[in-house]
């Protein structure tokens, strides 16, 4: 391994017994001084984002990634209050569950701890920078950002200035360190630094995520995407229906949660199905249907059995008529990504059914798969959406950040 | 991927569908059936076996191993009664916590469920097999099993045994299946089969789990290897310090939760090491000590620095005077796997920061290491002891064979 890897290791393993041992209110005070520092910083934060801006847009970068890029006054205040809400929030470090008395008289608790060091591979997208930092430091935890190249000059200049606002409140400065050399072979070997990594967590698209799981041999949380269905069932109300799925699709196409995919019960094919492709006419979305749809949706397109499992982020529905709510879950099953499904019901049975046989992260009754997050579900901030089983499932807020250690008291016991 | 991989996958995502609306009473009546089925069968399970056996001989297995291998009338009995047990403890499936009214109206709780397909990658110990079979089942996930090429035979027999069960008990086979190429190969591909298999538990010992952690794609939990400390501080009482260390060295010399390293503080080395080291002798252990130890342990050699990092499993203790609780917990948290490790002290404050800052899966004041077991943990059974941070930390019983999903009940809700 690289010898600049190993220096950064041992001191994320020498910051990481330091942060063990501060209190919630010094984090606090930390997190807000940060926030002050990071707005009083503006324009130095603003120059170094110009130079990377310049260089994307040098490097025909596309604009929905210059977007993402850039920083601007009114989105470092919007980092800054980021920070600034996670002091409101409850530090979860330091609660003992479940203490209980074995019948040898020990005393034996899991205490929440935090994880230790956390590794963040992300893309070119700044405002991950101090959100990641503060989220990780709220739980105790010391972090190691792996960013985008396209970003370097704003992630170096974010970093410097948490860095000094650590130093200033007599922290440890590398609670927070960054990767600078942004070469894909040093991405590889800081995703094999077992002895000094304890998690790390992929923040972009499917191809970044895809490319952790696969290389790294550090335990990886998975954040993912997110093919969502809606099944409208025969006793759907079609009014409540077409609601939702209008807001599941179309309120914000770009993201995870969003509805891909819809189901359809072949008995309410005839109530919902035109009046809702109307709706979706409106709002400009492709509808791709299948045979039996087809002819009831005006504009539509014929799927093929690649839309099934596709996640378009995009103005694009697939729609395919079923004839029961086992066919309905087997579909989901089969073709979902275990992020949030919804079905439309009134029927009690089926409801329950759903809820208990959909395999996914979120499952709904009644409602819109856009409500899979942290803020919706009552976290305050989150991490990322996991879509696998280990560790953590759905929203992330700070808990999924945080692990536990067994604590136990004796008074002299020795094993018969 | 090879063909018959894919075969396999593919039947147990099935069986993972069926397994999920099993009930509890189910489970219970089939977990009994199964036990009573390898007792009825133990003349095909020893004939399997004797084969294994013989073939271990042939190979020159080592002597300990060919016991491990072995399977007797009474092992297979012992077999049953650890799928018996499972039958008394309680299913934690199904069960929702957190249920919260959100302010919009939505209902949110989190439900557990089954992890799904986990795949078990041991060795050759042929009593694993109806173990974690019988673990798997009672959590309602479908196991896929690769064991040793030693133990085929024993295994093929078990499993045989188990899917008679239960295909008369009317639950698919496939719950249980057993990968019968046991080629280095195929267990490499199998490790990469994220499509199918939810999570990863190798047993065995550290080059197998080492193995599984850098090749595999899909989570693994890891459960590990135990450097365990003793600290006996200033206030330690003598006596008591001798006996929990003579227990948690010798009860039991071969287990990860052993103690492998003494320190002792400055201040308490005259009065313990003497005695201690005569009650050492008596059970010939080896005694490595630095320095300022030896000359208090009559029959001690020098320890080197690779002494303090190893995990001996053998009748072997290192030994290191240290000046401060501050010093212990630098080195234990240096050289330590995360394991298990004990403070001897009377003395609160150091009590408590040893608790806060070791970073251990079990952290113990005034007792012996050797409780670090899901049995005596209260949980009746345990897949194995975790020295990760994800998902599961320390002793792991049907719990950690579980995740959640959140159920949302709404009554139209769409996000603003």
């Amino acid at each position: 391994m690289k010898e600049m890897l190993v220096q950064l290791g041992k001191r994320a393993k020498d910051a990481e017994a330091a942060l063990r041992t501060i209190s919630t209110d010094k984090k606090n005070q930390v997190l807000a001084a940060v926030a002050d520092h990071l707005v009083k910083n503006s324009e130095a934060l603003l120059k170094a984002n110009e130079e990377d801006v310049k260089n994307g847009k040098a490097n025909h970068m596309p604009e929905g990634l210059v977007d993402r890029l850039l920083l601007t006054r009114e989105r470092i205040e919007g980092m800054a209050d980021g920070l600034r809400q996670l002091v409101d929030l409850e530090d979860p470090v330091g609660e003992v569950t479940g203490m209980k008395k074995r019948p040898n008289g020990l005393l034996i608790g899991q205490k929440r701890v935090p994880l230790g060091v956390i590794g963040i591979i992300y893309e070119a997208r700044p405002n991950v920078t101090a959100d990641a930092f503060g989220l990780c430091f709220k739980t105790g935890n010391v972090v190691i950002l792996k960013g985008g190249s396209d970003a370097i000059h704003s992630n170096q200049a974010i970093v410097a200035c948490i860095r000094e606002t650590l130093k200033e409140q007599g922290i440890t400065e590398d609670a927070i360190q960054l990767i600078e050399d942004t070469s894909r072979e040093t991405a590889g070997e800081f995703m094999k630094m077992n002895e000094y990594v304890d998690v790390l967590i992929p923040r972009g698209g499917k191809g970044l995520i895809r490319a952790v799981v696969n290389q790294s041999t550090i335990p990886v949380i998975e954040t993912g995407t997110g093919n969502c269905h809606i099944y409208v069932d025969e006793t759907a109300d079609p009014e409540m229906a077409a609601d939702i799925i209008m807001n599941a699709k179309t309120q914000r196409v770009g993201v995870c949660n969003a509805c891909e995919s819809l189901l359809v019960h072949d008995s309410m094919k005839e109530v919902l199905l035109p009046v809702l492709a109307e709706r979706l006419r409106e709002k400009h979305v492709e509808m791709r249907a299948d045979q039996e749809a087809l002819s009831l949706m005006p504009g539509a397109v014929p799927a093929d059995e690649e839309d099934w499992g596709t996640e378009y982020l995009d103005y694009i529905l697939s729609i395919k008529i079923v004839y029961s709510v086992e066919e309905a879950i087997a579909h989901i099953n089969r073709y979902n990504t275990g992020h949030s499904e919804a079905i439309i019901t009134n029927n009690y049975m089926h409801a329950q059914k759903f809820l208990d046989e959909v395999d996914a992260a979120a499952v709904y009754v009644n409602a819109s798969t856009r409500f899979t997050d942290g803020c919706e579900f009552g976290y305050g901030a989150e991490i990322g959406i996991s879509t696998q089983k280990l560790h953590a499932r759905g929203p992330m807020g700070l808990l999924a950040l945080t692990t536990t250690k067994y604590i136990i008291y004796g008074n002299g016991q020795i094993r018969p």
